[in-house]
């Protein structure tokens, strides 16, 4: 039984593993003031282009957002997100559970427009509702489609209009950027946005997930808050070195790519088959829309996610690849999807 | 510059970075379903002798303090703990951020007494105060310092006649389970507390702790609470792989061993010459009271912490010790600490 | 300008005025330790049939919904609500500031029935997500709206069933169950749900509300909670003195019933006319659809809500009516609605 | 059993109750927009000569302190209390509720003083332990005593410097500024702290405390915070009267010098009798050492709280006074304390 449920049934790039056994029995600073995270950080503000940036590293997304938001927020302050958000739909409540309301616009591919946030607006205007203050959105989104760069400028320039904060949930950025109809550059998202985060633990990392505050400013006693919710590992070492060996030379889009042309031979069959799906995606994720009779067969030899059911003969489907996805699986499924769809 | 600030200055045992290696590329589910955790639970489950328990892997100590004593406490509900307890100085207001208050204990060497309970509840008895519900104590102590079978008994009989539950924090449990004159064994520590954690990052681990319930329904929902914090890894196999490594064969304990006997040396040495300490330590800390002229030339070779001024010319410091520390650099220091001090 | 905006208009029914002077000098404990509040609560008790309630006093709406649920939930459970609800729209993030998420229904009348939670727990079933756990209605609705006793019972049996706290705002529960068509007794609140509220502030009283849980258990330290959030008046006589007037004679339905009775002429001369209503109600709320052009004249001798824009030449209207409300002033209104209205 | 427990067990003066009649049906808007709060607001900017003040009334002390710090700190920052602070030691947790730690010093006499905070400061200054960013102080403290003008503006001068907010707890604000020996103005509260309260509960009102902060900036969204926490009342025009009345003609300041005059005659007594004091007070608590003896034959006539057990003969009562105190019950108070005291 293969896997295509998720980017993280793997462990992590071996370059990673190696620098960890080569490191292992050097002293250290805890609590990320190793040479292995300074050294991260500096490469990723160089290639960010933005020696200003503040960069913190953690261990997951969900704490990430988690971090991000309280950190940003007074108490009455609220967040809007798509209704396909990550943090609306699959964080448990973490951004509740820290006392900010979640604001959700219905959305069809995951992506939100300064339209749909116009309107929020115009009903929560009073102090009998919460005050939206920060825009979340992700690249690529959950759907796995992404933002181009005329729309991310839309949004990052009504937000500041708005006087709003834009946080982009990077958990699968790299998978965005090295989309093949992407347009945005890694540098880009530091100018469009006022704080992101580039996913590691999805795309080669064993976990670790680096917090980008664009300004300086934003990022005032982040530390604090990394700390006190209990994010702020002893060795944070092991965080450095994840993002030391994916940023220096650039393993990390290499990864990503590799990940979007492994599901892009799916889609291509999908496609080939007459098969439509549930969202145009060019990132690592595919949502075909299949007769549940080959659901079923496929269902026998690989494991993946039955996403929404269409109607009575067809569901969509989720179908993920990552860097350490076996191309041989994938060719096999695709040969299977093409065969056993009658 | 060698460092004996603190137990977490290097990276993991060789065995469980082999074991990272050696599963890598096997899928396994996230979020802590993975084959590794699940017999890391089942043979710390076997050890403890306790098949009810129920067993959570979290990242770091700081985050299994939150999320223990978030999951046990309605809002009302208060901490006590010694006035040294990692809580209450070292957690950036972790507890009260999720809405507690601690209720310190002063004490000398780190730990409490039914008695110093007993007066808390005195005063802490109307709606105008805080309600004290639990009792958190640290094994080994800040301060190196550990619990005897009769001091934990009569700690946790006194929380049982008195509706209050005991948590032990074992950010360096091991330390104290193989300290030479301790009489707890490690199924002990399961019939006399509550919830306990056994601290993997001090201990030889890349990071990870897990967390003990004694009894499945005090755990009810923790996976919940987990989870919304941000503390749940997508790939929760690393921390599985850890306590797999250190508790299939006992490694856990002669790591701590190991660290243990390395600092009685420093201890054995700094008695020879006739120096007092801060408080008797039997585990891998040592708060040997020294001239400031010795611990000025000391310092030029070796860091630690001076933790407390005792006098004009005399303060205390503090020397750690881990399986990862160089015995050669500790018979260096034992030289250095016998010559240099005149 | 009159105002029929809302129930909140006036001050305090004199009969309440004119105890606190009467009382104004006598020495009382503080806290709701007075002999008004306990005497309050006893009548109650009693005419609600159930001595295992246990009764409280606060002083507004949304600070009892605020506690209720603080007090009841873990930190990972929900709330499910119309999404007309009031903690839902219109009390600033109050729920979501004690850390809770909300998961709203989409109503058309205020109501909610078995069938929309059951889907709910569909979705919410995992711990990605948090979990229902208590299920929020109001009596009246904020559409002024009611439960049947067939709809309350099949809701709490429901509730039950699926391990569901049972909550109702009662802000107007004596308009609910003083309207024509209502099927509920007072006492019948106390054994179809787990905890509710009657409201003070919008039936005669100058301020409060009285929290009443079903059962004793339910209540556990909530008084440490009331405090806690700053709810606790130190002359808790005055929230007992409301209460004991308005319960000691019935004067709390007649009043409710009065407020009932005068919105029902503004409903019957609508209905005269032709209009049609947003909401059928029997409470003393109404939501006429009007001619923009008519709404236009009244507004300018009556001040009341434009609810929601119908279509180009129709918007509906909110106009309440209290035990205070002038009845002259309602039927001059009743008299402009006709004559303006060409 | 005439009691001397505390300040609140009264009702109101009865010129506040006699507006409240006279305004009772006269239609205002809700939620503190009525005009009787607008024109008490104005009042209290023109006392304080500070027309950039931003007022709010809500309803009670530990309600005000848990609205100020919330709307005030970020998640990692503390409070700074005298360990006699009511916050510490009377609140049930409010400040640690909403996230925040108390940090205590110990005092004598409920002041503190630059030098005290000095010593926090050099203790909190990383970020593994909170981050002090507001002083509270009380004026009159808990235990009577009262601030000089030269105390207060040092204590402002070092939190300026420091970065650090001073808040007022005003409680008994009247009594400490009519006390004998006061050299401090109504306005000079308004230049020397960053925010306070006006206690109205405790001198004169039902109910009711006015929040003044002395920049506009530092109130930003406040409005939105007190709503949130449920602590915004419909019927807003109740709080604004008090204040209103208490205000327009110095009511305020005649009753606290009232309540401060008839404890003076019984301290004035006990000197007499020879009586040493827990603290030397001026305002409206004693709290005279008299022997257990004494003490027990009292308390057959007289309700006060015995405060703490001084030696195996003495212990320390505390007696308060207010506005509505019975001159002739202190008279007979006095006699007894003479006589019965052999």
């Amino acid at each position: 039984m293969y896997s295509f449920k998720n980017d993280y049934s793997e462990g992590a790039h071996p370059a990673i593993l190696n620098k960890l056994i080569e490191t292992n029995l050097v002293q250290q600073a805890g609590y990320g003031e190793d040479e292995y995270s300074t050294e991260a950080k500096n490469i990723l503000k160089q290639k960010l282009n933005n020696p200003d940036a503040k960069i913190y590293f953690v261990s997951g997304g969900t704490q990430t957002n988690f971090l991000v938001i309280a950190a940003l927020l007074r108490p009455h302050e609220a967040v809007i997100s798509a209704d396909t958000g990550h943090i609306f739909t699959n964080e448990a409540g973490a951004i509740e559970s820290s006392g900010h309301k979640i604001i959700p616009i219905p959305v069809k591919n995951g992506k939100i427009k300064p339209e749909d946030i116009a309107c929020i607006l115009k009903v929560y205007n009073s102090l009998n509702t919460v005050k939206p203050k920060l825009v979340y959105i992700s690249n690529a989104t959950e759907l796995g489609t992404i933002y181009s760069k005329s729309e991310l400028s839309a949004l990052f320039e009504f937000c500041k209009s708005n006087n709003l904060y834009l946080f982009m949930d990077g958990a699968r950025l790299g998978n965005a950027l090295t989309a093949h109809d992407n347009d945005l550059r890694f540098s880009d998202i530091s100018t469009l946005t006022d704080v992101f985060y580039i996913g590691g633990t999805k795309n080669g990392a064993l976990l670790g997930e680096a917090v980008v505050f664009n300004t300086s400013e934003l990022a005032t006693d982040f530390d604090y808050i990394v700390k006190q919710k209990g994010a702020l590992l002893s060795k944070g070492r092991i965080l450095g070195i994840q993002f030391l060996e994916l940023f220096k030379d650039d393993l990390y889009f290499s990864l990503a790519k590799k990940a979007n042309d492994l599901v892009a031979k799916i889609i291509n069959a999908a496609k080939e088959k007459g098969y439509s799906f549930l969202a145009e995606t060019s990132t690592n994720q595919a949502f075909p829309i299949l007769p549940n009779t080959l659901i079923e067969k496929l269902s026998q030899q690989y494991s993946f996610y039955v996403w929404e059911k269409i109607d009575k003969d067809f569901s969509a489907v989720r179908l993920i690849t990552s860097w350490a996805t076996d191309e041989n699986m994938v060719d096999e499924f695709v040969g299977d999807l093409k065969e056993l769809g009658v």
